[in-house]
């Protein structure tokens, strides 16, 4: 299968291209901005794409022929200006999921934030109103996404950390905060392409006592 | 019938006030986010709601009930940064559909840009491109709009002046670049709210040669 990362570069796609490339049944395309993050990528051996998310769409929608799934962990994770958060977590996530359909890819995979679907809710985790934006914009992506027709899965990580994975997670609808390793995101998220259960289903992700096969499966 | 004007104190939504004031058919609810906006209406005699857009979803709910119409003139105009852009122009008004439902208010009117519906497309206008967040923002409100269910009308009007209205329009699905008077904006959304021809459909506006209520009628 091929697998268009879009956001390789980023520090949950990276895990991805890594997981993916170890991996019999997968091949990893990354889906990169810069030049130098293209020739990284292919000195690793990683096919790659050079594609601009503020650019127009049909620059994606050639990146994603001849794939079989979308990945997108492009963004800003809160941590840019609005600006950005607009332009990809947005506008470049929509933009993706309507070159997946042009393209022909039906399953689409995207990687959003732990209770992003309650940013309109009242009782919306307290993070959510220090980064607004970011909460609207994943909000946006999200529902547009699960009303595309494409085969998604949503994945709402915790808070996002370096560590290596413990391979051992919690799902649920609505978690409370904690942490996760990204590499357990990584791996959460191959599983995912992997086990068709996972498509049309959006959950909350964080580190927990389930081995990460065994989660996926039981979605 | 009684009309919520969203973003009453803004330029457009101040001739709007007007309008509907003096009209015997209508009295203008002026939604406000600031207690001396709310002080300086109440003093001219319109009805005022002080509603943070940013705030819950239940206080525009809570504005929305025993109105007709809502009015959505709200937003940066692409002047302010990203970060009031994304709440506004996006969040703000797309609450402001939802609230519209949960209050069982059906007609909707927004205010928007012209030729904002080709912002995915290639040959989108060139000034898309120096204000992207907002032409994203406005973008997918209206798109909301058009899936909401709701009897909107969504007015795309073109660059906006301050010169008195010439009371002269032109609309159309694709119009070139061209300025309008927000007096003459104001008077469209009033035309619009009076001739339910009007629901279901989106439209540039420029200064034209034909007679406000005639162009709204053979919409």
């Amino acid at each position: 299968m091929n697998v268009l990362v879009i956001g390789a570069n980023g520090q949950i796609g990276q895990h991805v291209i890594s997981k993916l490339k170890i991996s019999e049944k997968h091949n990893p395309i990354a889906m990169v901005r810069k030049k130098d993050q293209q020739l990284k990528f292919e000195k690793e051996g990683v096919q790659t794409v050079l594609v601009d998310l503020e650019g127009s769409i049909d620059h994606i929608v050639e990146a994603a022929k001849e794939t079989d799934a979308i990945v997108f962990t492009a963004g800003s994770g809160g941590h840019t200006g609005a600006d950005k958060t607009m332009m990809i977590d947005l506008d470049g996530a929509i933009k993706s999921m309507k070159a997946a359909k042009r393209a022909g890819v039906k399953r689409f995979i995207i990687v959003s934030a732990i209770g992003i679907h309650k940013w309109h809710e009242n009782n919306h985790p307290g993070w959510m109103d220090r980064t607004p934006y970011y909460s609207a914009a994943k909000y946006y992506a999200d529902l547009w996404l699960e009303n595309s027709g494409l085969d998604y899965t949503i994945i709402r990580p915790g808070g996002l950390v370096n560590e290596q994975g413990t391979g051992k997670i919690q799902l649920g609808n609505d978690l409370e905060m904690a942490s996760i390793p990204r590499e357990d995101v990584a791996t959460t998220i191959v599983a995912a392409l992997e086990h068709d259960n996972t498509i049309g289903k959006a959950f909350d992700l964080t580190t927990g006592q389930t081995q990460i096969e065994e989660g996926i499966k039981s979605l």
